[in-house]
């Protein structure tokens, strides 16, 4: 079922992440969307740096994305988020769009599952930080 | 259907490309993955360089990867592909093992297009170069 | 002779910058000062892609970069420069701080020339370009 | 005085690697030098890793670089060092050639220090480890 974002964030294209093609490496968009993850983990007021500290260890465990527009240049994305739960799992639904355009730049669809200490945990700390928006 | 491997690329893990949790960042093994295919075109004897000099541009569309046993420090993966063709795409099957203990690391499956003149194209050129692997 | 600077921006670290050590890595340092050089480039009516169409190649020819204060996860900086020519060299002297403590994180000196048509040009058309910040 | 060198990597460049330019990224030769040290030291007998896990952060204080024939798609480089100290800093001497041509790709000068329990070290142990080489 599609949910509405809960996050969105802005993001300028640095010309570095560029590849020889002059669009963005399919490769830095997995940036993009953690780095997207992450600011909304600080924000949500649990950030990553501090669930580490607790000894959690949120881990990418599955990552799908497809690849709509090519962002290049210049470009501005808006980087947008909603999460549900699945078992032990969180999934995240991520869409990154062109600013100027509305273009849909991917889709992506990203697991993450809680290590602690070395196992898989059930996340419950996680759980309870995110109700609100879960 | 399961195909053999039809190339092997050997990569050592830079300590640049561990994150702060001291594990490979999920970002990276797209680098790693992108970085085989290209090897595995310039041996197959049609290099990136050359199809962008002639006027190919082979784009990722989509890209699938489960995330298995987190590659570290001093690890040295053994990154396999084989590859077929669907409709227009060129679909590569793509696993990263740790060579030390032959455990899965990731698998990944990663469908290219190829861009002519800026469209979407039927990949010809790429079908008869790689004709004796598909 | 130190001059004012000419342009600030500001930059959130992200995550996947960080090394295992929890700092950001020394290499991203001259990625954030790429950055910086183009965005002033953008703003100064002359940007990097229109640079390129124009068939000019800004090129790096030497860094100096002191290493002061690790920027960490959650940081903010601001990333300040000013430009001087030299002969055929540009000269930008880049200094990036921690916004929250005023702490100098990094001084680099950066020194950029122009490739027009595969060699080394008198970059008069940046001269030009940037005239009021020289 | 010049040295001879103690070390050499053998590094292929990868394409991700390149910039829109279709040259290596001027960051990305950091990476290239600080993977040479870490190799370095592994083959010296004291990996990163294991300093890490010993209480030492070896971090970089200072970086020269002269870049002089830029590295494309499909080159191989001959990554050399070697390494002196001078009061509390380890100054690693580093050149980059072209493995094909010859051809220096870039010089640099990177000053290393020892952070021991969060406080600048001596560095006592790697002098140790590092005996033979200085």
């Amino acid at each position: 079922m599609e949910r509405d974002y809960i996050f969105t964030l802005e993001i300028a294209v640095r010309d570095y992440e560029l590849d020889s093609e002059g669009i963005v490496n399919n490769a830095i968009y997995l940036h993009y969307l953690e780095h997207t993850r992450h600011m909304f983990c600080a924000q949500a007021g649990y950030s990553f740096s501090q669930m580490e500290a607790d000894g959690f260890m949120p881990v990418v465990n599955r990552i799908e994305v497809d690849y709509k527009t090519p962002l290049r240049s210049g470009d501005i994305m808006l980087s947008k988020l909603w999460v549900e739960t699945r078992g032990v799992r969180f999934i995240f639904h991520q869409d990154i769009f062109n600013k100027k355009t509305g273009a849909l730049a991917i889709n992506a669809i990203v697991s993450i599952v809680s290590i602690e200490n070395g196992r898989l945990g059930r996340g419950e700390q996680l759980v309870k930080a995110f109700a609100k928006y879960l």
